[in-house]
């Protein structure tokens, strides 16, 4: 006797089977394009994100499983195409049902990113965040460095955040900056986050998602070290629309720094420029340009990064001693005049949308 | 009709149940320690490694969701021991069969952490390794830094690495460190590891367990910044006997650190002492300290770490050129000798078991 497994049981399958990047089933996500069933001979079509998707082989391995398990299978098969641009923006974007997220309005979402940690991303988050809303733009900050989170401290801000009608909401710098930190939701700011990577991922869609941003003309996401779960999730779960990439004169930063170029790439993220940190240290006393950390290594990222240079930073015990206090937002160098013109016009909003 | 399920089933149940840091079946690891069934209900008894272990609710949870379900299985009573300390050392040491690890002889494994990225864990390992290899101690490098390593930039080292009868052979520094990265392994040294956190975790153990370490007095981990599955993994898979704990002046860092020591804390793994790196910096012109990162906070980590203050070392353009050239092992320092001396005190091995 041949047990018939039926469309509608593999259907019930598929939608157990959760997209590792989105949290959602792949029927959820109307990724299950066809499903024909020959005598035990089950021929699935599914539609992914993007083509080069790094979970493709995942996806792939857990719908053979789970339909494998349905009896009556013998065989499965499955074919792996990749959604339309349009219905892939139409995904991202979309908020999951009852968030904060569909009363949003945030023109460009912009990660800042390197690979390399220490080399100041988040000090360029929050230098480009005060120029910007002082320039009249609505900015927000989602902090996506869940277990070593700098912004809040930066900014000079501190938890508990208050939950509102649909959602978080952010706290507001002083210069009018709305700002998203996992720390803000601990206890204390010494509690560690030990956490395995998947609910690092959940934890930054959920600082996306959940929270009332409103309507933004920037967010920055700041990114922690690394090209594991904070970037992948970031990437692929938020409708990211460009990279900021931060790297230091040390060859060893340079070479990290490329790694996350080559990530960017492969999850197709564009690169809108590359801010080097540290480039030099200018003596108090004497004027001189120390370069602490050796020869720039700026242009050979920008190049990899196929991106322009868009500012070095130097090194300034000003600057250090503001960014421990919780002024960022003070921070007067002659260099970040350049970035900001040079972000603005790399990362360009709707006009007439400015605020204020 | 009532079904009864048999102890047999709910074994066979617990043996598909993986302990998250282990990735070994529960049965595998003999942590379930009885299961009692009356009429529907289903009791059980675990003992996992540590009480305050950070998945002891996912392993319950596991547990709960596959015992339920059972067919005739109404309820499940779970509960949540720890093993002595013994058994917790002999699973914790115990090689999976057939990996290079039953072959080796590591006296100690220190991990050098941070939470913060950027503040020197990477220097710090390697002139440790360096002067306790000079000193003939027989000495290894773990770099558990998957996606961001530095170290073999710092040691001039490239791969690939060749396959031994038993495992990989670690690489050899030009001072006698033996040394594995994931960089060794990977085709090319700009290419990103685009993994989630539970391959991070996989591969920390494989480095771990597949690598012919051979006879070491010490193995030094480099860990990655965060307190995220690089450093649950080698805290919980790796038989770590103490912690080098890195911070810098910056205020930042030192919040960031106090993360990662309580984090060691709460896992259980002594802290051997704090270095404090980018303590100052010493203009070659006039000789003049500039406090570049602010003003030193390395007495409070030390503080807060209950563990002393090991050394502080400078910003030094020869430093960074020697680690950019693959020379960390050529560093001198004044400041390393005494760092050399204090870790050797905290982190003794024994006597008479020195190599060269």
């Amino acid at each position: 006797m041949t047990t018939t497994v039926s469309q509608k049981q593999i259907l019930d399958a598929l939608s157990k089977v959760n997209d590792p990047e989105l949290h959602r089933s792949l029927t959820d996500l109307n990724m299950v394009r066809k499903v024909e069933v020959r005598e035990g001979a089950v021929e699935i079509t599914l539609a992914i994100t993007v083509p080069n998707c790094p979970f493709k082989g995942q996806i792939e391995s857990d719908v053979r499983a789970a339909v494998r398990a349905l009896p009556g299978v013998k065989e499965v098969i499955v074919h792996m195409g990749a959604m339309t641009e349009e219905e892939r923006k139409a995904l991202m974007g979309a908020p999951a049902e009852g968030s904060a997220a569909k009363y949003n309005r945030v023109q460009r979402v912009v990660a800042v990113m390197s690979g390399k940690g220490g080399v100041g991303k988040s000090l360029v988050t929050g230098l480009l965040a005060a120029a910007l809303s002082r320039k009249g733009y609505g900015v927000g900050i989602l902090d996506a460095d869940i277990t070593g989170p700098s912004i809040p401290m930066l900014l000079g801000l501190q938890g508990p955040v208050e939950p509102g009608p649909v959602g978080l909401r952010p706290l507001q710098s002083r210069v009018g900056v709305k700002v998203m930190s996992m720390n803000f939701l601990l206890p204390n700011e010494d509690q560690p986050v030990i956490w395995r990577g998947p609910l690092i991922g959940k934890a930054i869609t959920q600082l996306w998602g959940d929270v009332m941003w409103g309507e933004l003309d920037y967010l920055l996401v700041d990114l922690p070290p690394g090209t594991s779960d904070a970037a992948l999730s970031t990437m692929q779960s938020l409708p990211v629309r460009g990279i900021v990439m931060v790297t230091t004169p040390q060859g060893l930063s340079s070479m990290i720094v490329r790694k996350a170029v080559h990530m960017a790439q492969a999850v197709g993220v564009p690169i809108l420029g590359v801010v080097e940190n540290m480039a030099y240290f200018t003596c108090s006393e004497t004027g001189k340009h120390h370069l602490i950390f050796g020869p720039s290594h700026a242009n050979e990222v920008a190049l990899a990064a196929g991106a322009p240079l868009l500012a070095q930073l130097p090194i300034n015990p000003d600057v250090a001693a503001l960014c421990d206090g919780g002024h960022v937002e003070d921070v007067t160098l002659a260099e970040t005049e350049g970035l900001i013109d040079a972000f603005i016009k790399a990362a360009p909003v709707q006009a007439g949308k400015q605020h204020g």
